[in-house]
């Protein structure tokens, strides 16, 4: 088996510090400071007006579970976690869209990052359309 | 720095075998075959009509580019990696939205997966309205 090997490529400085409700992070503005050696990494960036943050959600304990309830709620059905956004998963990376506000050098500064102070991120994408903007995607019942 | 412990949960199954032009991918139906044992964790993923892959690039060999011409054209201006799709960057991270076509046991049969045969799959999540979809994202002139 090939040798994952991962580095940070910077981490999220946000006011968050603790895990928190979804909708606190909905209009929250936090940072992305990426290590100096990688700032280059980032030209051009500034014409994208979304980007794609994958991050390393380091809180998450427990890789080993399979299903879950949606939300924490036991009325909505056991489901597998790769069918959920759900941070308990076997590799706990994290995805989000933000919107891009501003670079200043190495740092990035985001609109609507669901992620805690200190995140550790992977990688960062423009976000592309047509390519990454599907019209009508149908989900479980429970999503609606 | 946090230990990033990434095993992957499966690799892909395609009759693409080497690295292709991207249009060779947009109408590919390739398999996902996660690893038995989490088979659980798909469960309920049938319900979604598109699905996140994020995936491990496993034959990009130089990491240290910080910059590129995007689709290797000249013309272009040179721009950071980060502020394209391009598999050469620090961390050899793919991520792509496919079209889910079917789900048996630990198998997802997916349309449009721009990634070779035997990738290591990192993690798949399901793509949700409106949170991943971007009405109308702005980039770079050279992207139109």
């Amino acid at each position: 088996m090939e040798e994952i090997d991962i580095r940070p490529i910077g981490y999220v400085r946000s006011r968050i510090k603790e895990r928190s409700p979804p909708h606190q992070f909905k209009e929250l503005i936090s940072h992305i400071e990426i290590r100096p050696e990688l700032a280059q990494a980032l030209d051009g960036i500034e014409k994208s007006s979304h980007i794609f943050i994958i991050f390393w959600l380091h809180k998450t304990e427990d890789r080993s579970v399979l299903r879950i309830h949606p939300r924490g709620d036991s009325d909505l059905p056991l489901t597998g976690v790769f069918a959920t956004r759900s941070p308990a998963r076997p590799n706990p990376i994290g995805l989000s869209i933000v919107q891009l506000l501003d670079r200043k050098d190495n740092v990035l500064e985001v609109k609507g990052l669901d992620a805690i102070d200190g995140t550790p991120v992977l990688d960062i994408k423009p976000y592309t359309a047509p390519r990454d903007s599907v019209g009508n995607p149908s989900g479980p019942r429970w999503r609606r």
